[in-house]
């Protein structure tokens, strides 16, 4: 959950830069993949039921070591011995609720960094009024798609209206679409990989969001825990759709292409702008 | 869910024929999967946690925006934005009892299609009276398999029974085995379409009738909406069949099949009798 | 779940030894997975969400039929119409575990054998003490990997550690890892099929029980239901393996490969010891 602890002898990777300010770059994604390979730091993900085994599978895959459990007796203790947590609000029921309140509050004092994503608050209003309520709680990370920004900022998510919600909501945001935008404010990313066959795989950008958590788990930037995570879900969405026949082979091959996803083809096709 | 808008420029499949009494043709069920891929109907499903993932992806491969939430504050706003609303009953639970009852006066209420799928009811004898509760509140078509039609109807699934149990229940059914029968008790279709394996992957069954669902969405003859669903998943597994290797990329491959279906591969394997 | 039925015309597999010391063989195990095949037995499984479906596909691939509602008002009628019963405890929750007391009630009323999979108790206190109290409820099989077994015996998974409790806690045990131990306290059978992708798929070791309680349906040896299942599943997996370009295909492919197993396969790749 540190940036010193050094890598495992299995990792070919070098060292990510020290600086705070420093824009993400190929080389520095490839790095910080390179380490959660390394270090397989343990995600606690309190998500919708749908996703669950997709996302499960995509941080195995990835080399994190996942857990789901929303048992209130059983969550500050998972949360406790994890690197990373999760909270997605997809099917958001009355035990994830309260689970999640939990899972933050045990995730600040121990020192886990936690990241959320508002699946669909913008159908549903109780929903929002708790992802605003969520929000104050200082995630590390909040992602939305342009239908959820609108929903929590009001706005269209152009340029200008994602940095002025991260500034106003003193978070990093990923706002994911054709192209995805990183901002926390200062710097703004933009990231250009990826396949329009995602979006027809459910939870894949679930799961897009539980590998930035990992990633967070293993770099402190949250810039570039974010578009590391964009970035190699993207390239292995164009890997897999360059041999699937359909979504459902995609959905198998996007798995095979993450696990074995090396620093050379990130170099090649990594889109940041 | 009205049968007035108009097709998108990407169909090119004719308009339907507008009489209710007209027999389902295999050109009827290309002009609905047509219409289903340019609408893109959001369906609401309320259905068995084991089938939750597997649901969202057939629906996602046919053309329909899927959502699962079941918890009370949040099911009425997503019935009310959807085109069509399934209730299955695989591993009931008080939540979901509860969920079923809103969601369905919300989508009366909205003019919203519903459709039922009483799995497993003659395993169970307090979701067999629940299941009668459901059918007094008029679906807009019901699901068995032969044991399920037993347990329903106390008959075996002979044509007569069908017929005289839609008549006695004012429904529209689709009892499935391995010829499917359809009937509103004036009307009945035999479908013949369908592989074995179909029975080695769960909630095959459950993402047929979520695929009618969608149908039902853009289609206000039950009837159509339930052979065109049983025609196109059938075909899709006798494609997915013909090149999958056993069960497992069989239900792979059969979504591959239903996204890549044309209307001419239905023109020419439909079997409806 | 008794051992006099007679094998159906499909199955070529030849009777089990009647000796209750025997040690399996790989003649053994392919005698009950014929049997399974013959009787397609119910198995009712109270498991994890994210392991759900997935176990599901194995059960069924395997020729078992699966069987998973939690609700109170269900669960006896479901366990009492099974052949095995196999409690996982994975993401417990409260709904499971009230669910777990009435299902293993019934079971043991009924002379339904059941199995118990405490999944990660090492993690959670609140799972590991109830974990302990199903255990006096003498399940016919229990299964943990290194880390569990260290939670539940608080002792390394050797040999002498392995036999000690399963006397002392008066259970067959299947302890997982890159050689399985499965013992009663007498007889302990090692197995060294499988293969590394295992462990990236999520719910592979819950489906791996799953598998040997439908083998213990039909088989009243626990010794030799459990090595079946773990030879099984093993051998499926290094089949698997040989063809999978990571572990999206490979949790594909292990299930192709469970369908089509052979006992000429078995016969050849066992490894028991």
């Amino acid at each position: 959950m540190s940036g010193d602890v050094p890598d495992s002898p299995r990792s070919s990777f070098p060292a990510p830069p020290p600086s705070r300010d420093a824009l993400p770059t190929a080389e520095t994604i490839a790095a910080v993949m390179g380490r959660l390979r390394a270090r397989r730091p343990r995600i606690h993900v309190l998500t919708s039921p749908v996703a669950q085994t997709f996302t499960a599978n995509m941080l195995l895959a990835a080399g994190a070591h996942p857990s789901m459990t929303t048992a209130p007796e059983e969550v500050p203790a998972f949360v406790a011995a994890s690197d990373g947590l999760l909270i997605n609000l997809g099917m958001l029921d009355r035990v994830r609720r309260d689970a999640s309140l939990t899972a933050i509050e045990v995730a600040k004092e121990a020192g886990v960094p936690w990241v959320l994503d508002p699946v669909k608050v913008e159908l549903s209003p109780s929903r929002l009024d708790y992802a605003r309520k969520l929000m104050e709680l200082e995630p590390a990370l909040v992602h939305a798609n342009h239908s959820e920004f609108r929903g929590l900022a009001g706005e269209e998510a152009e340029d200008w209206a994602v940095r002025d919600y991260a500034v106003r909501s003193i978070s990093t945001l990923a706002v994911t679409g054709e192209i995805d935008i990183v901002t926390d404010g200062k710097r703004l990313v933009r990231v250009a990989n990826g396949h329009p066959l995602m979006d027809r795989v459910t939870a894949m950008g679930c799961a897009g969001i539980a590998i930035a958590t990992a990633f967070r788990a293993v770099e402190p930037d949250p810039i570039l825990a974010a578009v590391a995570a964009l970035v190699v879900i993207g390239v292995a969405g164009e890997i897999a759709a360059s041999t699937a026949n359909g979504p459902g082979t995609f959905a198998v091959e996007i798995i095979d292409a993450l696990y074995a996803l090396d620093a050379e083809t990130l170099l090649e096709r990594a889109k940041i702008r």
